[in-house]
């Protein structure tokens, strides 16, 4: 977690769900919308800003992985990999907003490039993560994640969304 | 918007929505759950942190009324106020968490008695903004909100959540 002062290089918000289903590729003509969907899990919506770079990946993975923000069904908090759950990763540029009179303004986000490069490193290391322990890869869980750049259309169901804000 | 090294003292999370339905009241042996529900509009996630205290409201009701982040059918950025759309207010102690090891600390948040009186103003001091707003009071748009403490079961149906973060 950056400690105040220290310029932030990624934000990231986390939601619990126990149903969600985000649209990974919009209806055209010729073809319906794509969608996926996780059941009970974590949600994490993420975003990058200038000066991120490929280091800060590691931390965030082991952080957000094992951080024990999900509840069993006995109210106990475990991390989503000793849950196990379900994890959805949502691009969310917008996280990256600062308020400048009634606008918002977006000038310290990551360009699109190098956004989409950490969000792409981002979804492999949880993936290669989760896949590594045991618990996560034998239950049927699952990790599902947005297009980056697309309009995240997003439906979710949470007994609680428990909101946390963690920066890196 | 709280500068860099500066405490904040409260925490917000906005989403757009298209719908969004919140238990206000648990089920019991002799009674069903209770639920408030908003259509298209805006979700106030909010936290208080000690130190916070009544003059930072209407800062807070005026910066998340009036700030630009509701889209119109024509794909316009309004203010809520403007859209005109409904309001849904959760509380959100979870905001205020910090990680520590795997685990969430809260020792920033505001005191439950604090807490709770300040959310009360904020709801209190938004229904005002709102009812003097001719084009939002005559819309039919309504504002709802969560109960304090209480577990805030939600379901939110979105065309982009388009999440923000602001503190103060």
């Amino acid at each position: 977690m950056a400690e105040s002062g220290i310029d932030i290089v990624a934000r990231v918000v986390l939601q619990q769900c126990v149903y969600a289903r985000l649209q990974v590729k919009p209806p055209s003509l010729d073809s319906e919308a794509e969608w996926v969907e996780i059941k009970k899990g974590m949600i994490i919506y993420l975003c990058f800003f200038k000066g991120a770079d490929s280091t800060v990946i590691p931390k965030m993975v082991n952080s957000l992985l094992n951080v024990k923000l999900s509840e069993t069904d006995a109210g106990k908090h475990v991390s989503i990999k000793d849950l196990p759950g379900d994890v959805l990763i949502v691009p969310q540029a917008t996280l990256g907003g600062k308020v400048k009179g009634r606008g918002m303004q977006y000038h310290s986000n990551a360009g699109k490039e190098l956004g989409m490069e950490l969000y792409t490193q981002f979804v492999t290391q949880c993936q290669q993560e989760l896949a590594v322990h045991a618990p996560w890869a034998e239950s049927g869980s699952v990790l599902r994640f947005g297009t980056y750049g697309n309009r995240q259309v997003l439906k979710i169901d949470t007994n609680g969304p428990y909101t946390h804000l963690l920066e890196f």
